[in-house]
């Protein structure tokens, strides 16, 4: 039977407030310590429907806590150069962002007790952005210069939404970037994108 | 009544096995996932000398994860410039010392959706490193400097113990350094220790 358009509409709204409620809970308290039932309650939904759109607590998470990979909004956003700053940015937007809920990263990272969750943070890292940092460089060490800032974004986020840091907790993308430019340029021996590409 | 010198010798070598096994099981699971029995078990001791040695298991949980200041052994590695090369080297060597369980930070990680590790992690980033490079610092934004730095030490722990990712996973500590001193040198404004200090 074929769905109504209302219907369909409904379905994904539930769906995404979902997803919305499961990413607020998870990146506050970690997996083992979030409840289906407080998820669907967040979201002012049956429980039920969490097994109907997304099978179990495990899938949830999973696709609660993915990387969601942005689109560049300009060609210059495009160039490998800024490739590095582009990741910065997404990376500190969806932190930001509070209505989507904390960030994929933090979520994954006070779930890793759990093997699944260390082997979908190894894996997320690698994709979103050693894979992408190792394409840059041009010198020995291509992996660990890489891994190196993949580390330190990954530190920053804990830092803002974990430990609380409190400069890094305050401060805004444009404050980090000039710094991150740098240590980016210093680490994958490219020109640093502010004078460069822009 | 004096306790004779072997029980005293027995309640020491007691306290140290289980603050091994504590901080062996806590840097795995965390916190909610690690019960008092299983580290008792672990150390070959009566789970009820946890209580009677530390009080509780949040006691005990608190001690195992206090990151330990190490004595420098030389005058050199005193020097202002040299500290965060000792502070990489210290974060580094607890990390690899398989007899101590693992790091501290990562038990501090794993547990961080209670309210207490998050507030013992961000005083023990301050404590151990943000004040330290703080002090280094002769320019504008000295907490933010010092942070970033912090986060990127967090970071290289959270790659090596909890996401493994590869390169950082097998690196050695001398594979990491000249890359972190020219980063600290950059971000604290100071002159890389490695040409200046040593």
């Amino acid at each position: 039977m074929t769905q109504t358009p209302k219907r369909k509409r409904d379905r994904t709204a539930t769906r995404a407030a979902l997803l919305a409620a499961a990413r607020a809970r998870f990146t506050l308290l970690g997996y083992d310590a979030t409840g289906v039932r407080d998820i669907a309650s967040d979201a002012g939904v049956d429980p039920k429907l969490i097994f109907r759109y997304f099978g179990s607590k495990e899938r949830l998470f999973e696709e609660a806590s993915r990387l969601v990979e942005e689109q560049s909004d300009t060609d210059a956003e495009d160039s490998p150069a800024y490739l590095p700053t582009r990741l910065l940015h997404a990376t500190m937007r969806q932190d930001e962002d509070g209505t989507a809920g904390g960030h994929p990263l933090t979520a994954l990272l006070l779930s890793s007790s759990r093997q699944e969750c260390r082997e979908q943070l190894n894996s997320q890292l690698y994709d979103t952005y050693v894979r992408n940092f190792e394409e840059l460089v041009d010198l020995p060490d291509r992996e660990l210069r890489a891994e190196l800032l993949t580390a330190w974004l990954l530190g920053i986020n804990v830092a803002r939404s974990i430990a609380h840091t409190p400069a890094l907790s305050d401060a805004c993308v444009n404050d980090i970037t000039p710094y991150f430019e740098q240590v980016a340029a210093l680490l994958l021996g490219t020109p640093p994108s502010g004078e460069n590409s822009r």
